[in-house]
């Protein structure tokens, strides 16, 4: 297929857990409820694809393959399915540290280019925890974006997971805070995604939505990028990726469709779908221009995620466009711009390089 | 295929007609409008697959169809089709008795195991109607429903037709209750569902609860199950069922993901879409995890979809299973589980068997 | 395939620009977006169907084929597009005039037979501005429906765009109007709206309703067809179309469900989603019943969309039917009639012919 050595920027996923797990360890990373099961199509997937990373015969079984992996340790596991991935950058969004590789960790055990991408939600707990809700504590959240940002190639918001992203459009930080271990208010949470609006759009960075699925945090009717659409209306010169989407994917593909700054992947939901991948890809083409659709396995925890993401991705793409050139609805050279750039070209294109992210991109 | 000898738990259905129909009486029930109509997905599946049950060429005439079955009468059109349907256990709502066979004429005619699904709505507006709003109508329904459900396998609520599933979380009656036939009454719906819950929880009785696609007098909109986050949320201790789903079935599939007491199917919708069915059964086991995934016919009135409820689900989950093992995504003998478990496996893991129904299943 | 020489009924579309296009004033026209781009499904199917009309080999590059565009001349290039589209009859709606060939002129570059559909804000805008806010504006708008509605054989509302679809359900008017270049007061389009119902009821019109889809003053979330089950459940005697309706389909598909009058097209979805349409005609069927699926391109400003509806309606339908029938689901004879009442007989059944529709078609 077309797809098959096409190297790949992951440009949204986190670290991998820094630890050797047993079976509930495992398992609870292996789904976004509290406990995620073998017996889905995600750890069909686990056990067809990535057991003969671990030199374990295709369907091995959970047992077994969590035996090897035992046996191989987290870091040596960790660097075959990373480097299996075929993923040349890899974007790591920081704000959820706990127990996972930090990025230079990540970058030595995947062996790629890694970039960062700062959580607004994190640096601004981070200095409420510090400062407190007195009155400069807007300013100091500004200023540790700013510098946060300095070193960062993208900012990403987790607001879905807060209140909704019907979440209030607003420029002015409310009159007082009051001080939250997690940040829940609404007229702050507003304040914080519009600055990250224009700190995005002054330094030449995308900042990264959650939408769609997710952790059982979520209210998912309240993470429909539909509920976006005034926000995205109101910062045209912000360059937007939308993460996930699913299943509100087709809604994201009309956002890309008809917002020219609006990006979208399907993030999440490709390692989870498994065989479905191809039918959701086909979903976000409907509507989606080639230019805004990404590739990101938002890989958490278990490097597992990170692989199965590419090797999903590389499938259901390649049956995609096998089917179109089997159709004659598109040329093998315009198959192989849109397989290159759905890889790797438009992220390319959207993010600033990692060395040079001081500098803003022009757009 | 590996589904064609598989036997069928029917977690959720209602009675036949107990009369001969004539052609409009026949087409009331043949669709979820006032009028159904042969000229539709589910037209064609009766003529193509009910027809040669009554020994009839496949995609014989609507009239020469009905001729037929009038020939046969209805006692032996339903036994046919209700014997060709592979069904070894039928749970029977029995809250619309309205010119349906009962349980044990239903069970008579079906020649399998017959459990009882309790409906609410039914039970309330039953207290309603013999005491009134009086102050202790709330007890009186609570005990109504204790008794009814000593009998039972599972309680079921319709609160989607009545006020949509936000309705409110309460475990508090309202001060007081205006006597309607027809309850529709949020606070008492709230606190209605509520007593469902803590009842299913304290019994071992799975709650069903209707959601997405049904008659008119639904707005769809208020049925998407995700509505219920909050709800299932607040009732981690009961096995919770989510009905029928279509258009949201791939919500339905986050919850069952995330929560791991929600399980869902696909009922009314698999009879209903035809060829339809091998798509809409992907979309839910994208997402699902394969515990998670009931089989139902909610067949009503007509056998005809009782039995092809069982047909449509076997070719679609057959067809699937075959493309899987095709793409070498899963071994047979994974198949083989995964099949059985979604024909009976999951559903005689959560309901208790019709004769110790009286004891509560551990959880 | 069944399809290959089905003759078309157009039900919605608009006329073409007149006048030559460059680059950027074709792309302006190839997306619901400021600019669309060919690098999109939509830009592979102009490159692989239409270049073969203008003489040019399939896939022919952006540049080259808006070359021999420019050679040929914008009547040329719409004359050859409009008439291998194979359409005998367009229903065009004039509500948005700017530019674009008139009803006399693009019946004349067609080649068909051309009705009209008149639409509503405009028409009350039109009064609006001549009368302004005067006690008398709504008995002048009535009169002004009526009378543009004698020569027409349909209705249509794009309050979609202005308050979304779930406007106020009244058939008073509001006690002040205020004077707006484009009318957005959600009370006065409430009015309007229910007027067009009375009105087509009265005189035998469709009245066709955007839904779903369109351009970027849309929120796509407020025109979902689920918000109109109230209205439609007000108006039993008036015959509705749902027009565009993705992603929304299955909930239009619903509705035309379970309300007899309610019928449904894909619209503009077809030209924009390229080979995907196969997927989003059958997922309209799943629950449609045959009766209410009526086709249209959404043609507007580009004859290449007028032109790659009907291609890609063919190719979608013959599709799914050849599937059906290798599956052996329908038979030859059904499926000829299923396919001719999609092509054109649902459409010429709901509407009055163009010559009599003065006088009202009995329903």
């Amino acid at each position: 297929m077309l797809t098959d050595d096409i190297t790949l920027t992951d440009h949204h996923c986190h670290g991998v857990t820094a630890a050797d797990l047993d079976r509930p360890g495992f398992e609870a990373l292996l789904g976004e409820g509290p406990r995620g099961s073998f017996d889905s199509a995600l750890g069909l997937a686990v056990r067809r694809w990535c057991a003969p990373v671990l030199d374990l015969p295709p369907h091995t079984g959970a047992d077994a393959y969590l035996a090897r992996r035992a046996d191989l340790g987290w870091r040596e596991v960790a660097a075959r399915l990373l480097g299996a991935a075929g993923t040349a950058r890899w974007l790591v969004d920081t704000g959820l540290p706990d127990g996972l590789t930090d990025l230079s960790e990540f970058g030595a055990l995947a062996g790629g280019e890694v970039g960062e991408i700062v959580r607004l939600e994190q640096v601004a707990e981070q200095v409420i925890a510090e400062v407190g809700g007195t009155a400069k504590v807007f300013d100091r959240i500004e200023a540790a974006v700013r510098e946060r940002a300095e070193g960062a190639v993208g900012l990403k918001t987790v607001v879905a997971y807060r209140v909704g992203l019907d979440f209030p459009l607003t420029s002015t930080p409310p009159p007082t805070l009051a001080p939250e271990h997690r940040l829940t208010d609404p007229a702050t949470l507003g304040w914080l995604v519009g600055l990250g609006a224009r700190l995005g759009a002054e330094l030449g960075l995308p900042l990264q939505i959650h939408t769609g699925f997710g952790d059982p945090d979520l209210r998912l009717h309240r993470a429909d990028p539909l509920l976006l659409t005034d926000f995205l209306r109101a910062h045209p010169g912000l360059t937007v990726v939308l993460l996930h989407c699913w299943p509100f994917h087709r809604n994201a593909a009309y956002l890309s469709h008809v917002f020219e700054h609006v990006h979208m992947d399907l993030g999440l939901a490709i390692p989870h779908v498994g065989r479905g991948a191809r039918a959701v890809l086909g979903e976000a083409l409907e509507l989606a221009p080639f230019r805004s659709l990404l590739y990101s396995s938002d890989g958490y925890g278990l490097p597992e995620l990170h692989y199965l993401g590419a090797v999903l991705w590389r499938a259901a793409l390649g049956k995609l466009v096998d089917e179109w050139l089997g159709d004659d609805v598109i040329t093998v050279a315009d198959a192989e711009a849109l397989v290159s750039g759905l890889a790797h070209g438009n992220a390319e294109r959207i993010y600033p390089s990692s060395d040079t992210s001081r500098k803003p991109k022009p757009r």
